[in-house]
């Protein structure tokens, strides 16, 4: 059996805030039982809604001090930054056009910031961002939470330690059912805001699931993404934003690969699947049961690699809770996102560098997410045709 | 996306102790985990080792308040109890013969208890404990975890709202590969005790994993074992405990069924699966992959019913966390047994009944796996003769 | 890609006649390919049927000399023994009961048996068909086709070679749900004579499928089972033969094993599985994707070894047809019994021993079957008791 | 059991001539024992090679009249056309670029024509072709031999059937990795002309697997394709013709689509995956188990379709040689387009139309592929512009 030290290591959990993850929102309870799970983080504060008694509402319910469910991020971020147990990060879970300014006003006020994907709604306001966290030297964490499974990990590795030889294709899909149907016209919440272009951006799913399977291509093959040549669609009458995304893409260096992001595809339930393939040899990987990962090296049997099994590498043992076999899930790899945003902040509070083998995705993933988007929207607006990223 | 209430609904978390789980051991940190993942209990205390030395720094380790670092579960016990902040529960995960003194201990001291499996290392005390928690009044939870998970709730609705019909037969296999070695012998503290009669008590992979398969073909079929007919083996040269079992089952109304339990099947990690049939159709599982559930209705095509997914019952809705297609696993499941424990215990201290719709593996349910690993060594010693359970 | 040399390299094909088979038969359209699909064989006579008109009509039906389609296979052997171009071989497709007196006749008049399984309905009878193949010397070929199939011949030559280490547990099942309502009682004829203990013998589904499994573990693992404890079920009211069996196996040597034989099994087509663990590693495979096979060296990853895939034995090699890739099924399985049959003729015809390499099922291979039906049914009489071969 | 009906029924053979298939050519078995597994063909002669010699040994090889293995097809084509008892079909398994002669000149002297794919070189010989098929009024049979599976015929019926509502989303891949090294220097003669564009044509792996592809889903979907937006590339340095393409496809109609064909994907033994969608539900399909086809009504469980099980439709049924759970597979599939073709070549042969339930690649089809693969070059040559089929 392969594992990791017991989590539960820090004697003092970091003080956590949140923006966003009111009642009814699915998003908030996954990142508060992230923070909560290796007991990393203690959430204290939060402006749960811009409805005052909602938020008031939300914070009673999962016991926060009454005092510290604000109506307001900015009046968070001013109260907070006074306390002397204010808060030291914030996670921020609300919808696209809403990461900026609270991540900004947070990461200014010395507050380290965790956010979710994608970065922002547009590329100028990724750009700043990038220039705000660089500036004021806080800690910066994208929760795109697919790159914290252990297999992924490994898979990273496998390609680094040239196992694969150098690569050639890699194929990358991104499928889910859920928008088949006009939902956001139907009272879904989390339908309504990911179509409206003033509240996602200019990608629909391509910013929802396509910057996800964007990222992990990048994470696991290290290659950089030159052009894009992209097919947006709107199937669902009506809809203003692309529900499904057909893409080309050229590697910096030779590459060359796939990806498709849909949400109108029956019997997709959260399908990310990773396909990678080099001179040597191919791994293949799919969310839906992330425990396993597929390696075959040219001319030899297909092998299955399993997370806490055997052949498994450092880099995806340190992030390994329990023994092969009894498989970790989603909130898994999300928690280890929140257990690396704690190992770089605590060295950064302790003026330490952050250790090399910490690793999660940071503000200059999210911009380079936001060029793959951009770029992708700007060639399916030019029929398609091959698109350098800005 | 099918989700249950936020789970930090708790506005104070239950105050929690623990009976071994020291440095090293692999089940405490999981007990830690399950019991902070929803945020319904907060470990307080220990007695994380009968060294002392080794207590202290467990705790310091996990953030314990020194004072409540116990090198004694009955100082503990005594301690606890006076305390106004003390402990309201306590999670024993010691070796199987170092269940019932604590366990008794606890109970009588007005302490809820949540113990490892098998309940007991002897059939006696396992019926010993049952007189004690029904005489307290306290809540008894043994951590048949795997219990917990949502589609395993669905199976069990299925079954008894009649999906399948009468049943007529339960296959059931719980394989693993780590023991296949004398791993014993050559340092493995896990599987030491495991293969020593003193500590693991009559069954060594009957009483470590044939308990789960047993706790769950019940969990799941409602049926009643009436009799087996086992052979027990060894394999290992020089193991004093059974390695590998094969189990013919009969059940009180006439179903009948096999067992298999081994820690010597190369190529098997974890492999707790579970298949039931009846007249009017077929159930399959298996914990590797815990979110799918396979049903055939008789003369239909076989359809895959997910975690979270389509046609989910209420009863596994309301232990879901995340979306379908969004994996949970082992932790989540074990988590799930917690919740319930503390839904049970806050019940039980606000004088309120159980709700019905809580469910978690009772004393009574660790006093029948005892009575069935009773049967099957009683039954292999006797030429695997047919046995009825005690 | 991995090929095997173009089969089609018979000069002449061996002349064929079947007995049984007529129209409306299952079996014997499946004998009838599998004996053109390599082009060893010629159907030139057949008694489809002992009501001559039926038989004429089948036949006609399929390019059949009316003057070879007789209504009796006593007539058939005489008259086709005569002719210059007589059958050399015959095809026994009947039902369990009528393969004894055909097969011996046959044998007596000189001409090769190709056998449907189980052997004969009866162990004596299956006694003396081994003692008449004997003192004529004719090729007797028992239809145990999964035996044919490539990665089966694999799994077997990496027993052998030792690759799994001393054998420890095989467990073996044979799941079908065809039988799980009295389809019998409906009209199917296929049903009608399975249940039918003057037809099909003492074992039903241990007949009809058991057999097959046993055969199969025997063939893979050259273990020899020396007892077996045998509960025998008839689930399906009214049946009179088993439908559903649960056995332990002991093998000489000191392996131990399970069999389950199920015809009521709702979710299971012809789910034929064995899996195999020695002290090395573990070996699983499943027929119904029979092209794969998952072999697991201890403490290394599980690998896919796949037909005419990487790491391919010569002995798999001979009887694969198409490249790795290319799904192989359940007639090619089937067609090399046939091959085999083929190979063993030519050289008997020729006066030469039969090549080493050629594998089939024999007719001792149909004894050893017939043993182990009889032990089970005793067993189970017997309250499941251990009981040996006779 | 589902079963059709015994294919045995051909009172003749229908007398077969081959082109190509000489010693050591992969195809040319595979078609010799496609024509033979249902009887419908008997192979009497064949120019198995442009070298006199070796077509005479080849032909001896499997059984032929020395007479009737010719050294020239325009020989075998000229003197077959004269016998009473000359061929009345020829199969041509030549390399690309000799397909258009051969067809021809067979089709002009009146000779029905089953021919591998692609249909030829150039797109123009192609256009010839379909000139002389309908003028001849012979049979052309091209072998996209994938549409011969009976789940493929089932998934045709119900897109047509509307079970999956309006199309929109089409995806495709055929994945190999035989060529991930440079083979066809290494003396490997299936790679050799595959990578030469004066025997293969303008397109590699396109022409090879692409085509197959191309066809499966128009066969599938009955959808007509629009325009392509092609990344065709050679990744082993010196290839001369296109391993690895990416499209991006748009239909007739409004729905899109993806291709991807590879033969450098490590891993991938002969993976022809297709999955389609429509408003109402998706379908997934991958050759490797042919068997099996998922079917997820939207807003459902998945559902496990399997060759001959429930719910199988007719036009599947009809094509099914043996029950579910007897797994048919490459050959089975290949040899129902020679049942087919027998079927319609009977008809045309009797004055008769062609039953309208036997389907199977035609002439049109073979032109439709090559006008995919001609805009799918020139688009790749237009740095991937969408391109209209021509």
């Amino acid at each position: 059996m392969v594992l990791s030290t017991d989590p539960m290591t820090a004697p003092r959990p970091i003080r956590l805030g949140m923006v966003g993850g009111g009642q009814g929102a699915f998003i908030g309870a996954v990142h508060r039982i992230a923070a909560r799970l290796d007991g990393e983080f203690a959430l204290v504060a939060g402006a749960f809604s811009s409805d005052a008694e909602r938020s008031a509402a939300s914070g009673a319910e999962i016991g926060i001090d009454p005092a510290r469910a604000y109506a307001d991020f900015g009046a968070m971020a001013e109260a907070e930054a006074e306390r002397d147990d204010g808060i030291e990060a914030v996670a921020i879970v609300t919808p696209n056009h809403l990461h900026f300014s609270p991540a900004k006003t947070f990461l200014e006020s010395g507050i380290h910031v965790i956010c979710e994907k994608p970065l922002t709604a547009k590329l100028e306001d990724a750009l700043e961002l990038q220039r705000v966290a660089a500036a004021t030297g806080r800690v910066f964490v994208l929760t795109h939470n697919y790159t914290g499974y252990p297999v992924i990990r490994q898979a990273r590795a496998m390609v680094a330690a040239g196992e694969l030889g150098p690569l050639r294709v890699v194929q990358v899909e991104y499928a889910q059912d859920w928008l088949t149907e006009a939902v956001e016209t139907a009272g879904s919440k989390q339908a309504e805001w990911r179509v409206d272009p003033d509240k996602a951006g200019a990608g629909g799913a391509l910013g929802d699931i396509g910057s996800h399977a964007f990222n992990l291509l990048t994470f696991v093959t290290g290659l950089t993404l030159d052009s894009v040549a992209a097919d947006l669609s709107a199937f669902v009458p009506g809809r203003r934003l692309d529900d499904n995304d057909h893409l080309l893409l050229r590697f910096t260096g030779g590459a060359k690969g796939m990806l498709w992001a849909s949400q109108i595809a029956p019997g997709h339930e959260n399908g990310l699947r990773l396909r990678v393939y080099g001179e040597k040899g191919g791994l293949e990987w799919a969310q839906e049961n992330p425990n396993q990962l597929w390696f075959t090296p040219f001319g030899e049997p297909k092998r299955l690699i399993t997370r806490g099994g055997a052949t498994t590498v450092p880099a995806a043992q340190r992030v390994t809770r329990v023994p092969a076999g009894h498989p970790e899930g989603y909130l898994e790899g999300f928690a280890t996102i929140y257990r690396e945003a704690a190992s770089a902040i605590r060295a950064v509070a302790e003026g330490r560098p952050i250790p090399p083998d910490v690793m999660f995705p940071t503000v200059e993933d999210g911009v380079e997410a936001m060029r793959f988007i951009d770029a992708a929207v700007r060639s399916s607006s030019d029929d398609s045709r091959w698109t350098k990223l800005g």
